[in-house]
């Protein structure tokens, strides 16, 4: 048998079968919620593509009334149109929907910190996923609930997420989906080809995208990842993504590097 | 040979060799900053056992300067006694001391909620921890130093702890410890005996303690899980630890309950 040319390997294993896909999360969802003893979820709603599919695969899993959706926009920086989304989404999916400004409580965690630097962009960027976690489980600890966040492959495997901020919930249903793929996987459900098509952001200030911070557009990362996960060498890899072999060294050492962001605090043994 | 009655068996696996435990500790800590290329640690001072335990274990590992010690008190919560402990034990070791108030932040946080409820104990408890993580984590980022957190295995099994707050950091030193351990390496270490003798709190309310909120004394806790760790059966560990089998079986059951709160997000396999 003729082996197959390295880039059709890989755009193969990025393809997949929505319908299967969608099936799978959202019996996932199904039966966390179920062995959890809760009565629901609930998700920060950003406007944006993941939160987007992750919310309604929620509402599909569970039903309407027991999926609560939180819009938490911060002043000057997300941008008006972003809620309005959000809030689309949540009536188009009977989702419950509430808008919570995290303007203050930025602000509050800010004010007393006796070493703080406005131009420290990380450190300040950091403490909003954070606030945005913390207003998501109280909601959980209030209703009895399950934290979902919306983390994707792409965003796991090159550590593009705070750790214990957006990183931190307790389902992530597009956790095995490379970015590319949870597109298409929006592009089934039916949401509005506005929200697929949004440039990608984690909206931690204004400006802010996810591909020219990672240095690199989410179509040629994947390959990179699907390549490494065919355990292909870098150079097809590169080859097959049109991109620098230093540049497939770059996300295998990021990967690498940003491993901790995802795993239990290290326990010495004794 | 004789088999060894279950109390002394119990006994014996809670012994502990505290200059055998300081030397692995600190070297675990060594490493771990090392392998991590970072500058040093920071922790959290509350003034109590746990925390000066491990702050001062940071210290012997890293020497003064690469450890900073931040005492996050609440205004109306937190006794000033603790923050004065906090600041002593941080004058003893050369650390590095911060005092941050969060009672702005907790306010900050819970200004927005729309559906904030002022006797919804556990919900607004919970806001505190995930501030103060937010706060050692800004420290962590703007000076490129690991956090490391204070947990030890009474409360990791319990699931004492708030998930995503003080439950979130990058090391637990004390992680393979019980509580009566932890205690018995303070007096090593040579820690005042007020500090070692201080009724362990959360700190989350005024007159919250663990003993009360667990309904048992980890004397008596720490017997069950070392009974358990020795695959003893429930009736024989109740008899050694002098309590009846249901509690017993209610820390079985806790632990099994709990276990999500130090486990990553659940992804399902596609």
């Amino acid at each position: 048998m003729k082996k197959q040319d390295p880039s059709k390997r890989i755009a193969n294993a990025l393809e997949i079968n929505p319908l299967t896909a969608e099936r799978k999360l959202v019996s996932f969802i199904k039966e966390k919620v179920k062995n959890a003893g809760v009565t629901g979820v609930v998700a920060g709603l950003s406007g944006g593509l993941d939160s987007s599919v992750t919310a309604s695969l929620c509402a599909k899993a569970l039903g309407a009334g027991r999926v609560m959706g939180i819009s938490m926009p911060e002043a000057g920086v997300t941008d008006p149109h972003d809620v309005a989304d959000a809030r689309d989404l949540a009536n188009k999916f009977d989702i419950r929907f509430r808008v919570i400004d995290i303007t203050l409580a930025v602000l509050g965690i800010r004010q007393n910190l006796t070493d703080y630097k406005m131009d420290a962009q990380i450190s300040n960027a950091n403490i909003k996923p954070r606030a945005r976690m913390t207003i998501l489980y109280y909601y959980a600890n209030l209703f009895k609930l399950l934290v979902v966040g919306s983390g994707n492959r792409s965003e796991i495997r090159t550590g593009y997420f705070t750790k214990y901020g957006d990183g931190a919930a307790d389902l992530l249903p597009l956790g095995s989906l490379y970015k590319t793929q949870v597109k298409k996987l929006a592009t089934h459900l039916g949401l509005p080809r506005h929200v697929i098509e949004k440039v990608p952001t984690a909206g931690l200030w204004r400006g802010q995208t996810d591909e020219s911070e990672l240095s690199i557009s989410y179509e040629k990362l994947d390959m990179i990842y699907a390549g490494l996960d065919l355990k292909l060498k870098p150079n097809v890899i590169a080859n097959a993504a049109g991109v620098d072999i230093s540049k497939v060294e770059h996300f295998i050492e990021r990967e690498r590097r940003m491993a901790h962001k995802l795993r239990v605090p290290e326990i010495p043994k004794l």
